[in-house]
């Protein structure tokens, strides 16, 4: 899992605003972000493109786990909370697998446990392997 | 409707990836994107947060268009087209609007017309007013 | 288009609910429901079920209009407005075609022409030909 | 919750179609349906509307679990399996719960505890209790 590791660290955009990649094995995806100023939106909390790319990072980690290429088709996201700074930590399970398509649920969590967002995404797999970083 | 623009142009995390709103009038909403290295995955196309933060930046001016306060409460996204670089555009318009709830559709498409993500939000308006930026 | 119209006709539950595909062509679909007492909800409203299930079968009917066997595998569904009657309307259109996938959107309209719902659905693309009816 | 489960039996299409509540309690509910030929579409599996208000019905006795009045505003459903016969069961847990939302996540099975549609939906919860049945 080491070069899945490596492969979505060379995701320019969720690594420039500070997404780490904690954890990936078959079916499971952990993904954190520490909140910055830079992360906030007008309202001064935590813009929903900040909080869907931490998910969506954990959601391609867990959609690639099996080592085959999968691209997100299709996501809903519910915002249930507002969050002002601290560190958000994203867990992506998978639900479903077929050969073309992998379903997974993302729980986005805030330090004290609370639920911020909950994420349901559809990955379409090719036929290609994930590329080597 | 320059306040609103003024307002959304504090949107740190929006504006600091580069994302500019063109316009902004009751029910509707534009914004668009150059798109940059910076805003790549790690299969080399634009990273899905980036369109969504786009379609979702859009989306907000078109739900607070009217003067009051709404907050994204849910959102699809289908994802129909992998992108690797030109210019993005967003456009927002309102489905539906009642006392608490503004439902907004958004279409992003690339410099040809084509349409790369069918964004549908929904957004709950608060009985606060827009604040002034 | 007769034998998709056959086709679709076999669709027991469908039918059984007195739901009406009018017209299908590639791309494009539009189906009816006279609402009837059996419709209604506890709240004595039309049950989101029926409207889903007007909206499905458009859809349904708009995803296989090229031939190739398509199964729903994600919706997303918007309620906009209470129905007590009358008749609906669904008018599917296909915003996007792949080798794999069809995305659509499905308005549901009362007789006065007003938005009822709004559906986005995205359909898997078999290799098979849609069957004889 | 015995009244409750008396209101939700005064809904003519889900008690119609064969849908039973099983059980209610706050934030909780479970319901179930023994598939007949008549819930069949024309690619001869259940429809994807019989799956739906299944989820559904059990999303509104979660959501109204309160004594509140909550009405679905919007779903999102994954169709992850096909299903031909059995019986299938919904289960509806509320995933965040505020003044004026609900959030509920409801997983349908079939008798072999597969996976066969994951629903989220949230309701708008209104100032009025539900009504007696």
């Amino acid at each position: 899992m080491s070069e899945l590791k490596a492969y979505f660290a060379t995701d320019r955009f969720a690594t420039g605003i500070g997404i780490e990649l904690l954890e990936v094995r078959e079916g499971f995806a952990r993904a954190r972000l520490a909140i910055q100023e830079s992360h906030l939106n007008a309202a001064k909390v935590v813009q929903g493109g900040v909080v869907f790319t931490l998910a969506d990072y954990a959601f391609a980690a867990c959609s690639n786990s099996h080592g085959t290429l999968a691209l997100a088709i299709g996501v809903h996201i519910s915002f249930l909370r507002a969050v002002r700074g601290g560190v958000l930590t994203a867990e992506a399970r998978e639900e479903s697998l077929s050969r073309a398509l992998s379903t997974c649920q993302i729980r986005v969590t805030d330090e004290e446990g609370r639920l911020v967002a909950l994420f349901n995404g559809t990955a379409f797999r090719k036929s290609d392997p994930v590329p080597a970083a």
